[in-house]
């Protein structure tokens, strides 16, 4: 797992993860102003894009805006992402403010949601950084605690952490977790496709991906404390 | 939970689920062949749709149709509902076959996803009859099990199973779960939109969740043992 | 014909009509407010939107949300409902308020539309009485008076009321006609597919359907006169 | 009422209308082959499509194809006319060919609709004969009588035939009547928004409509006698 | 090259171009106020929509409203006529007005984007002349020069002016090239598909060009020196 | 100028050019066989797509596959690029396999169409070297020549290459020219938004041009002199 802060120049908050030959980019960008539902409430808000570009994949995939909309696997995913982050952040200490988070997969060998997770909160400390430094949050620690995800599978009777893709798709049962660096879960999502799997078989993933988490949390808190590489984003809308 | 079959009389399933206040009805129809992609494998395939009546939820919701696109939650939902009923079928024994469940919801008051799942199961088993019936399947038995599920929740501190919505809404933890009648799991998928859970009470919810779907797989085999209501469908494409 | 009223818990109005094997959900709910073009100008707004569950056909049709447009013969139909409900209510009466009918086919056996409407207008009249309980109506009676639809076709050169779909699909020549309880037309659509007809022929089929109209009249009134289901509907939104 | 014939090169049948100020380029054209549903049954097929320019009316309307989707007025006409025509044919002795009717309004003033009819069916009958110099035809005589359209309205109380948008914008009734040179009627549809109507008023704009139905026929013979305006169209496809 | 003014008689300004067998409809629209992003600058706002009839050319084309979405070249066009316009015409004198042209292709020949440009140059110039007789303008003079545009391709190694689309579809390069009555460009378009041209070649086809719209300025004039046929339309929006 | 090739593992050809601060991805995917309209041609297939990531721009750009259509920018460019590498590559050297050049904008800061062709040269030729050593080219030559582009700018009255956004932002002329390395051109396209410019300025352009394309094709020709980095991509598809 690598971590590369301000790989762009013009978002708040810019990272390019790298995990295997899985490589993400996750940008965080800052909009003055909450959504029409939530406007007036002081409360900001948070909210992620997940895609895919078509060279990332094995097999070149279609553009979703080519074909028009966006696949029900492209909505999930982004929704996943958006949830995980809104976990860790106080939206009244925010204050009106939308942070929106990029992940756009570069290249792709299994695990590419669980690393856009992780890459994703790196951004979004910077861009919470980012608008301390411009004076715009509510309160100064908007951020109660990190999260960061893996992917645990079972392969072969075994129970094994992030595989890339061409072992994750011959996985018996897969699953995702996100937790914090508090050792709390945020999201569990397990799923037997032509298969099910036993109560003993979850409890064992359960252990592997906590542990796993707690690992990427400190490399996040590594990478956080190095300095902002070049000089901060000017705009950064 | 009361458990209709024979709703409608085209499909060669069907089925009308109440819980509580949420009424969802599920249709099985039979096809013959199955997505290009699949052909000439002896596979057949299951796949789902869901979608909610504008006039079924407390504000109207407005119809996926005019808007023109599909939301992310129809698309995680109806891929839910597809790879549940996968888990129980052999796709050799059903032959190229499709059956598609529409699981249309025609009242909302939490739970509709796990509603829709444990009414599908049923309109399946019944389509799956009819198949044989009319001598079409590969093997006699393709179903191998049969598959539930519930919703559990954690409102103020407390463990809850199918909460209805006004409770649900305001649920620290939310966590669907889908398990056969052997009591295996085929799906987990827990979320604490803007909080956190720990380990424990995540063992917990499980605990109470197969707890849930066990009673569940017995009401389903009661209302599957009761002959065919009516006659049985003709065409039933 | 059978007309039961409060078929769901939240619209102001809920009716579900049968009508041989054909069954339509009607369900009206109301708003605050009318369209932008419409605001300030003290008048109500009715709309009316049609659609069929992919499993009431015969053959399971596609979903218009998937396919990402709604066809033609939606949008007629839904067209018609609209125009024909506006046809008996005062817009002053009702005041800045808006109604919309939602008719969604359960079983489609020949003649939706014509019975969507005639059930449409049981489900306006329930909500407008929610209306007027709730104190919303800018006078006390906005409708000047009832409209019930029958479809009229001519099969094997004979004139027939009401086909099922199997018969419908066969007749030369098929007409829609709404009328009000006071015997005047509000809307006549007789197409010939592939044939012609006389002026005599549409002569007669005008008198069956002015006939049918009245009989409907009747039971929309005897429906209506008894007292609500259940308890009103609380939000009704 | 003008009609002139050969307006345009390439379609084997092309005609502009002339009703007043409302003017319609209606174009037929001629492809091997039939939608596939229809393949190898030996039978043609005719279909129309009805467009605006956004400069035809007197506000400008958006294009259709900038929105993206096609509106319910355009859906509807677009099948009138469509079906209207097929009235007239023997599909039979059309033979596997499909022959597009595009019918796009230049200038609008009411009666697009039915003046779009009108020259259809000049245009078709143009592009009938074509086949038949081609030697395509299955049979020498496809058209076994000819079709135009009127509008009438009621304004003030007075039956009125044919107004244009001014006044056809406030008339309580407006019924659209497409007849055969025969006398026999091929649709009616009449509508009151807003209002409803009495069988006598019913039976008084019928008979308008055919009176007027008559005479276009009249003038249709009258522009078919004569002789194709220039060279016929040679690819015509 | 013939040039019909007046054509219509909602639009501002709307012009009939003919050129060998291409013949475009552009009529330019005048409505109050400018798109959001431009509301009180004082400026006003030039914009061009291009399409074909699917009737306009020599194989039918498919209707982009039918396929649900505008194609490149479709964009391409419509984008190059409004910056085209936009050279000539001084916004602050325009004032809070848009200008909308409709081009729209009736017969296709070839050189359909250049006869659209010349032709929205004259529909422009009367919409301009209504809103000063209206008094509508900031300043009486608001085009500062005229537009015009030819295509020059290179047939056989010949430079040659508007080609019609049978030798269009073999030039070795083609060129569009937009310029002004002072004899200065606007824009110039070319493109060697397929082969690549050199240096001098492009110098060639410039001269050609720049001849070519310098005749085609004269045209302009002449035919805007004449006073407007019929009546000067009224709402003109 | 940076030029890095073998960017990605998957795609046959990934060259990632830097130019300033503008970053475009560029990935060559190879693809057996040739789109319906050419297949049994014996001729290959060459296309182009271009997109920018939303976090590439100074400010957030909206995801067009959220939009759900691809704008009329978009379009042009993919269009422009596709057309440019096509003039370089013998189709029936190439066989029947298509090539889909996919430029996907990083970090966005002026000249990211004409970086897009200079770069996507490149992933052609090294897909073109891959295919040469899977043995499926019919003929071992088909890159007749290199092609490379750039900008030219009108700032301040004085002519300009490749101006970075801030300053292209404000250019009286742009200008985007695509040239071969025999110094031929390929495509030119000036623009002069909002003014107008004269022959001779126009002359000096080419010149900056055709000079800055010179010593773009030097600079490919360096890149693509040094052993493939890494190993070759495997299924490449």
């Amino acid at each position: 797992m690598r971590i590369t802060r301000g790989y762009q120049d013009w978002p708040a908050g810019s990272v390019l993860v790298e995990f295997g030959r899985t490589r993400v980019l996750c940008a965080a960008t800052v909009q003055e102003g909450v959504p029409r539902w939530r406007t007036g409430s002081g409360l900001g808000w948070v909210t992620a894009e997940y895609a895919m570009l078509p060279s990332s994949t094995n097999t070149r995939s279609a553009r979703e805006s080519v074909k028009g909309r966006i696949g029900g696997r492209t909505h999930e995913i982004s929704r996943l992402i958006g949830r995980s982050l809104r976990a860790c952040i106080d939206m009244a200490a925010l204050g009106e403010n939308t942070i929106t988070i990029d992940c756009d997969v570069i290249q792709a060998d299994g695990g590419t949601r669980t690393a856009a997770i992780t890459g994703a909160y790196v951004a979004l400390a910077d861009a919470v950084t980012w608008l301390g430094a411009a004076g715009r949050l509510s309160d100064p620690k908007p951020l109660s605690c990190s999260v960061a995800a893996v992917s645990v599978g079972v392969v072969d009777g075994r129970v094994r952490l992030d595989l890339p893709y061409e072992e994750d798709s011959r996985a018996e049962v897969d699953m995702n977790v996100v937790a914090t660096d508090h050792g709390t879960l945020v999201e569990v999502q397990g799923t037997g496709e032509g298969a099910t799997f036993t109560r003993s078989t979850m409890d064992k993933m359960i252990d592997f991906a906590l542990a796993g988490c707690a690992r990427l949390a400190e490399l996040q808190a590594e990478a956080l404390a190095a300095p902002y590489p070049g000089e901060l984003p000017g705009s950064a809308a």
